[in-house]
């Protein structure tokens, strides 16, 4: 299936989900992020907070996407996902489209084909934050005096993509590479593929 | 202006709202359910601080709401709040439209017309949640062995709508007083007005 294809199926599952108001989605979010600042002194800590807190939350949202995209046409996870390059595919066109509303891109793809980047120019998460420039001496924090400048706002995608594809039997490896929240010109989460695990849709990578 | 056509400007209103998906809403406000019931050991602690996060959205969310009712023919809100029964209409039918897409009543006005109920068939925060059952002593939590049924699960509402009309003066109460997640039929929020602040668009509801 065609990557505008699958563009197409992302745009109309989106268009069939129950919506909330995504500047209340992002309050909320922001009200998590800011607890989790508060509980740990470490903000690398809180980074990993989110991408376990991610994790959780992509285990369920894939089972939401493998079912609805069935329906869609886009067959099964074990077509729809033939190699890395549809997953991804899947992933910022189905996925990204479906529950968040927004369109990202994918490229980067590595000589060995083992990992990729996802390419999203709005982030829907971070609307209304902005996080302390630089040298800003107001926003250290805690006992360490670690910077909030080491803070990845957004690592929450990076759980959820790596708890979705664990679920389809890869075993990856996110981290958000270019962040708008810090200056540049868009974000970019870097995926990289660790390991085929055993049994089920994941089978057919090991044949590439 | 009539309840009906609060209620169409807050159709008019949520239609043009960026959108997320309510599902990932949910599990993200799960998400932060959980990391509170993690830190606090008494569940009337955590809903505290649910209902301080709600206070603080509500404020954004006022502010929002106001700038767009205005455009959408409401008027200024001491025109759309002149009293505490516009001012609840405005709540349930342009507030819970506008931010979460559902319809939301209003009904059980005190006698000194000082309190009143917002009625939820659906309540979006609570998709995917299950509450245990009374006497289920798995999900006793904390040192104190307090009953998670104390969680008020729901309770940000209570303070979303708090901190909101604190900002046009009104100083309120809100408590959950009947709540699906315990097996009652609807959500009921009890609204009290405790205080007219003030200065400002409160200053209309001295007079009554």
């Amino acid at each position: 299936m065609s990557s505008s294809s699958k563009a197409q199926a992302g745009q109309a599952l989106w268009s069939k989900m129950p919506k909330a108001n995504a500047e209340l989605f992002a309050l909320t979010y922001g009200s998590l992020v800011t607890e989790l600042v508060r509980d740990y002194e470490d903000p690398i800590e809180v980074n990993t907070q989110l991408d376990r807190i991610g994790h959780s939350i992509g285990v369920r949202c894939v089972d939401e996407l493998l079912s609805k995209a069935d329906l869609a046409g886009l067959g099964a996870s074990s077509t729809m996902c033939a190699n890395l390059r549809d997953t991804a595919e899947v992933v910022a066109k189905v996925g990204f489209r479906m529950f968040l509303g927004i369109q990202a891109e994918v490229g980067g793809f590595s000589q060995d084909q083992r990992s990729f980047s996802i390419y999203l120019q709005e982030n829907p998460l971070s609307t209304f934050v902005e996080l302390p420039a630089a040298g800003d001496d107001d926003y250290q924090y805690g006992a360490g005096g670690d910077d909030l400048r080491k803070l990845k706002y957004s690592n929450l995608y990076c759980g959820v993509i790596r708890g979705a594809l664990e679920q389809v039997n890869l075993k990856v490896e996110c981290n958000i590479v270019r962040d708008t929240l810090k200056g540049d010109e868009l974000n970019e989460i870097r995926v990289e593929l660790k390991e085929v695990l055993s049994d089920g849709a994941g089978d057919d990578y090991k044949e590439e």
